[in-house]
């Protein structure tokens, strides 16, 4: 098709509307398509078994010939963790910060590709050209070192991805986010902004990062005599970097726990995002050789997660640190909502442990990394733009998002909070909604993607709820006769030792419903099941009120 | 046994240390024993299908004859809740204010008894002589209306409960905290001071409940023309009464709805412990009657409950009352940890029907039942203690309430952080811990009290994981012949429509290891089922990298 005058941009978002995570917006238009970000959800509370959720592209694998590349604005795992899954069908260049793509490269090892994917390092200030399109990088900060936004040139003008952000004036690496070439963007004229939506609820500034820098370098100082160990995000390489800095300034020696810690931490020397003074860093396997005030050791955990290494330290499975009353453990990090009773967990395990505990409420020892009202109202002036799409947030979020567009005075009819799938159409004439494409959660459980859906998820949620039981009879469909069992067997539903005389009783009804079908010429299998099945159901609710799954297995000889 | 210098008082606590939850502890002299409160807890997250626990009370079943009596600080769930199944085996009479007993009451009349239990009502300042005890209640202030701290006498001295208390200098309902009374009582002397922990961690001052109503007010007239919608706890009487004050002030009807906030509603008015002004309450049914801004509705699922009134509104399914742009929802509590993301659901689905939406974050609709800091110490100041087991809480809570009674004077060896089952004993010559009684979590799912363990579980909680594969096959064992079989159902592992290929490899690997058993003349029935399991594990794990229960049901004909 030709470029004319009825030519539209498309921007469809297929995550990250209405949810946590999963970020993920393709602009099209005409025969070239860009995508922004890539991001993996984590599974809700009632996706049971599920590892992590991904967006379904069906939407790209249909348009895989005007993909053009992905732009990713920074290396959080919602915004590139879906990468490895979506690269294997719908393969096209990515293009991110260095820090970003050596991210990338690390979860793409880990993954099996018919061909490699092709991962491009850019830095703030690039330019990129994808098809009709040109993606300029934009710094911001954010909780993860080298974070950009993005400014993309269309046909029918510039749509600017804040990505997420936060103004950070005095910023531990680096510089303080690109104010002035923001607000050139905007002066030149943007048509579309998409902004993050984190934080739209908290008034205010979100403080600088430095701030935890003092926090911690007091903590220190209060605590000159013991093994301080320090729990945190390991992508945010400049906390760590900090964690750093005071220990070395307190003579401390610096141990790093943890497969993503000790991941990142390499990852971000190599690529020169932290600077180590000399003989800081020391081994895991070599904290013996000191005394408890000459260390610090840095580790996963802060989300209370199973099986980090906080956890086994908590719970003396830690191979290399054990803990007591000689040690302060300090966690540098906010529970993700969800995830409060773990972490409470593992802070009443220190204490009985007779480990001093600095958390959340008791010091300032974490900052958020997401812009609060005053700094989105901050990125809405500069970018000025004429249309506003809020991303990245709960429905609650992008409303919210929506109302503090309005008070800085954008029309309502200019902003439009949209859904995933949903198609936004923007030409000279204007801007509306305009029909959906495919769009969804796509799970992943082990190597299966995309196997786990309703079914399987509403079986799960049955068996966790009451268990099962399992009906087995060989019966001679011939001769209407019972030939063996019904054997019963249950898990999940009693303690059966102590529940003899229960399971005797549905051993018995089961038989009866059997031979009652028998005797009754019934020798469809269904209804057989089916009988054996209600009678049991009810016979289990009216003594027991639960409902357990019952499975009846009728065989033929 | 006459009592000699040698008797001792035992301080044993069955429920409510180290865990929040199932408040219940047992001061035992001699042959006699009283009970202080007799609460249930509330399932961790991996307790599949439970629907409560309560305490195990092995220990007084085995000292039933010593059993004088249970006495009731106040009428939460976690104080009161496990009486309906503790009373079935330790039947002794209840003591507890009106408000207290009449919640008890409600709560026994859905169970059966053997022998009806006694409830008998007091008030503050009375005191009940239960064997060689005398139990005086004292008023504190508290989120549910007519709560006391209990003061005990016994042969070695007094042992004070501070139950859940505030102090609230300008209740809504009633009366300060009887601070006076509290000082008399410790300038007699106090041996033991058993004080709750709850908000150990916070500084300062909990907000007079008068706050909120003035919140709610503000609320009213910022809002004149919406239909108000308020959901909060529905033991907090006073909460309750003062949106109804609130609302006549501002002209509006109010209509209540959810079961229990209409149960709590009639038993308040019945008792008197809540003051509606002539023709202000109207039924649910009758709000089509009136314009929105002549409406309030009071309603349960303030920590969104699924089903409760408030989730049933947000998702549509509500039959009397339907939401949308004109209705403002006031979120009057903040969300227990853990219920944080079942709020943000029902928040996401106002927004989604166009409702303004108050919670938390926003607004200042709601203020805590229990004291902070200040409290606590203003507590200890008037109780003056010899010892103190701070209970009610976590570990971390016992610990950091231990350092702040520390920061008072008290000497650390006068402390005693306990646990569930412990027990402190008291004489003339001092106090310490001595040896250890029964005690745990009893988990009630359904009708089923016990009958669901650690196996019963660990087996739900694999079953949610990956879904369960069932094997079922006749064989004849004297012939060493495969009769029919394997035939395989699976539940929650894939789905089988589109797994069909995996679902034939695993009928085939079945087959293949009942063939070899029978083969290798192996007739050892499990022998055989653990050779099918193993191989189809194996198979698995390898293929899809899950791990699926898998149930072999072999059997002869």
């Amino acid at each position: 098709m030709a470029r004319g005058k009825t030519s539209k941009l498309k921007v469809i978002s297929l995550g990250g509307l209405g949810e946590i995570g999963k970020n993920m917006t393709v602009l099209e238009y005409e025969n070239d398509i860009i995508v922004v970000d890539c991001g993996l959800g984590f599974p809700d509370d009632d996706m049971l078994g599920v590892d992590l959720v991904i967006p379904d592209v069906t939407y790209l694998e249909k348009n895989i010939d005007k993909v053009r590349g992905f732009v990713l604005t920074h290396g959080h795992e919602d915004h590139i963790g879906a990468l490895p899954y979506v690269l294997k069908t719908v393969n096209a260049p990515v293009y991110g910060t260095r820090l970003t793509v050596g991210i990338v490269a690390n979860k793409l090892s880990e993954h099996t590709f018919r061909e490699k994917p092709v991962l491009n390092a850019v830095k703030a200030g690039d330019v990129v050209k994808l098809g009709c399109f040109s993606a300029e990088f934009v710094r911001v900060n954010h909780s993860i070192a080298d974070a950009c936004a993005i400014a993309i040139k269309t046909p029918v003008g510039t749509v600017f991805f804040s990505g997420d952000f936060k103004l950070d004036l005095t910023p531990v690496e680096g510089k303080v986010m690109d104010l002035t070439r923001i607000g050139e963007i905007g002066k030149a004229g943007v048509k579309l902004l998409c902004c993050e939506s984190t934080n739209v609820e908290r008034p205010g500034y979100t403080p600088s990062e430095k701030k935890v820098g003092r926090s911690l370098d007091g903590i220190l100082s209060r605590f000159p005599d013991k093994r301080v160990i320090i729990a945190t995000f390991s992508s945010n390489v400049h906390r760590v970097q900090q964690i750093i800095n005071a220990s070395a300034a307190h003579g401390r020696k610096v141990a790093v726990t943890g497969r993503s810690m000790i991941n990142i931490v390499k990852t971000a020397i190599e690529l020169e995002y932290m600077k180590v003074p000399d003989g800081t860093l020391i081994d895991i396997s070599e904290i013996k050789r000191y005394r408890d005030n000459q260390l610090t050791i840095i580790t996963t955990g802060s989300q209370g997660e199973p099986m980090s290494a906080l956890y086994r330290m908590a719970f003396s499975d830690h191979d290399k640190v054990v803990l007591g009353p000689n040690d302060l453990v300090v966690i540098s990090a906010n529970p993700i909502p969800g995830n409060e009773k773990l972490v409470g967990k593992i802070i009443n395990e220190l204490f009985r442990k007779g480990v001093t505990v600095l958390y959340d409420a008791l010091a300032d020892v974490h900052v958020s990394g997401h812009a609060c009202q005053e700094e989105l109202k901050l990125m809405h002036a500069l970018v000025h733009p004429k249309y506003f799409m809020p991303v990245h947030g709960e429905h609650r979020h992008l409303i919210t998002h929506k109302r503090l567009a309005e008070e800085m005075g954008m029309e309502e009819n200019h902003i439009f909070v949209s859904e995933i799938g949903k198609v936004l159409e923007i030409d000279k004439d204007g801007a509306r909604f305009s029909g959906m494409v495919p769009a969804g959660k796509i799970l992943v459980d082990g190597y299966g993607v995309g196997d786990v859906g309703n079914i399987v998820l509403r079986d799960r949620r049955h068996l966790a709820q009451d268990g099962l039981i399992v009906v087995v009879a060989t019966v001679d469909i011939d001769t209407r006769e019972l030939i063996s069992g019904p054997d019963i067997v249950s898990r999940g539903f009693v303690y059966v030792r102590e529940s003899e005389q229960l399971m005797d009783q549905v051993k018995s009804i089961a038989k009866d419903a059997l031979l009652k079908c028998l005797d009754h010429n019934i020798t469809d299998w269904s209804e057989m099941k089916g009988t054996v099945k209600d009678d049991l159901s009810k016979f289990l609710y009216q003594k027991t009120k639960r409902k357990p799954m019952i499975l009846p297995v009728v065989m033929n000889v």
